[in-house]
């Protein structure tokens, strides 16, 4: 039998049909399209009909259909209490969604958790028990494997690793406390403090090849002349890094997973990233060993699969 | 039938008779012998046949016998890697327990995890499937409960929940790492605040009644002026309790707890502590909802009873 699986971002909404194997064996992509709840839910239901069509199967032929959000759920899994990017705020999807399908079940969650799950599925944390996986962009997002399953926090609230506190008081955060890991370990905190190395050196590479200009650094423009080799952008890194560690020691102290997984766009920088953070956080971990600390695999496909994975979950 | 909990301290073992209700039915105590691993395991025993003759049963009565030490465990549940209070380092522990018990079988853990099972048996965490126990003491330990058992860590390293960052780079931890919540949350932190406060403000009451004797400022000194309503003892307490509201958030965003149980001696300032703690901790928390944030109760009991559960978990 089949799943499918609907990541939904403020951009696309992507839909997959998903095996048993976890391999999509069809997928398509449509533009978010900045309508209400229903509208979406319309949208969403008239392409995987004719996903289905094109696959000569029906509603009948499928176990499910998962849906992941870039927002907040509430604990019965069937209202999105905030989505930002999507313009949601206190959506009955799951209901609306349901409303479409008439012969399958519709589940819902967050897109981070999707993640985690996809790591899960056939990703970094395949035959796992315990794992955290943290995703570095615009924000710190995170999903957490405990007992081999989805995560959802202990009262169903979720989980918020970027707003656990890195240094308590510290740097302002976007959710309103200062100090948050969001505000150090995201891609945006390591361009800020990119753009504070500019100007505090006017002379360094970061200054001269950005023109001064504090838009044209972003995470990568820093990773890019710290492997380079300009000091100044190697400084910026190696803070970053330190920080970095710091957030993976506060989640091995209190879960000791077996495997940490990080994902976004800052591991593209690869072993340059990973052979220091690992270095550090051995460095400050209490305990004499520690799970492995590796890259997330599942990338573009991560939310078609873990949403595919909340039907079978 | 029943079960026999050993808590071991560095100044006292305490031994109970537990029944299936979770209530001690008969106890003793002896001082901490001093000996090594073997030595330690022959008094206990000795101990344990004593209790178990008085009451009129014998081993074969008995479900089992649990220990908890203050240290860390090896992930096999077997050799106790560092115990500095016992001077027990890398002893094969429950094995020489289990050589003095010929018709019942010996657990072992450490006692931060003890407490935090006494609290889900029949203290602050009944009925509860995630739960947090932080203890404020010399340092800071700590016991969590996922999926309604004693969790010991992805790896079984453990749970460290003292040595999660909390101000990254912050105060000198005795771990060896800077800035963990032991650093700024343990009774000795508060103690440390206290006295440079003194140092700082001579003509405070902090100073006047404490002589500028900094041995004589603990953190209960630190907390009765605080209440007396002296401002520099209060402004001390004030800022401890932030902290300790951040070290909260830090868990409550990864694991979003049922309740988080918070155990030892600064726990004797009663709602002094704990209105504004929970009022901290609302101010800075992600979610709309989360966990209570109580007193631990099971206090001198815990690791009696925390071990003894260890022989039905």
């Amino acid at each position: 039998m089949y799943q499918i699986g609907v990541d939904i971002g403020g951009t696309n909404i992507k839909i997959g049909l998903v095996d048993d194997q976890l391999q999509i064996v069809k997928r398509t992509s449509i533009p978010f399209p900045h309508l209400d709840g229903e509208g979406v839910a319309k949208q969403i239901a008239n392409e995987v009909r004719k996903l289905l069509a094109e696959f000569d199967c029906t509603e009948a032929d499928l176990r499910g259909v998962g849906v992941i959000v870039p927002g907040s759920i509430d604990p019965t899994g069937s209202i999105v209490i905030n989505a930002h990017n999507l313009g949601f705020h206190d959506v009955p999807f799951k209901a609306q969604l349901q409303a479409q399908f008439t012969q399958t079940t519709v589940y819902l969650a967050n897109d981070a958790d999707g993640a985690a799950l996809a790591e899960l599925g056939r990703g970094a944390f395949t035959g796992c028990n315990t794992a955290v996986l943290m995703t570095l962009g615009t924000g710190v997002g995170g999903g957490v494997i405990l007992g081999g399953k989805m995560f959802c926090g202990g009262t169903r609230q979720g989980v918020e690793l970027g707003h656990m506190p890195l240094i308590a008081g510290g740097e302002h955060c976007t959710c309103g406390v200062d100090g948050c890991i969001e505000a150090y370990c995201s891609a945006t905190a390591l361009a800020r403090e990119g753009v504070r190395a500019m100007q505090a050196n006017p002379d360094s590479a970061l200054a001269v090849k950005s023109g001064g200009d504090p838009k044209v650094i972003d995470a990568k423009f820093v990773i890019d002349l710290a492997k380079e080799g300009d000091p100044v952008a190697k400084a910026v890194f190696d803070a970053y890094v330190d920080k970095l560690g710091s957030a993976c020691i506060a989640i091995i102290h209190i879960l000791d997973p077996e495997v940490i997984a990080i994902g976004g766009g800052v591991c593209g920088a690869g072993e340059f990233l990973f052979a220091p953070l690992r270095e550090n956080v051995k460095k400050k971990c209490f305990f004499s060993n520690h799970g492995a600390i590796v890259p997330a695999v599942m990338g573009n496909d991560a939310g078609i699969v873990g949403a595919a994975m909340l039907v079978t979950q």
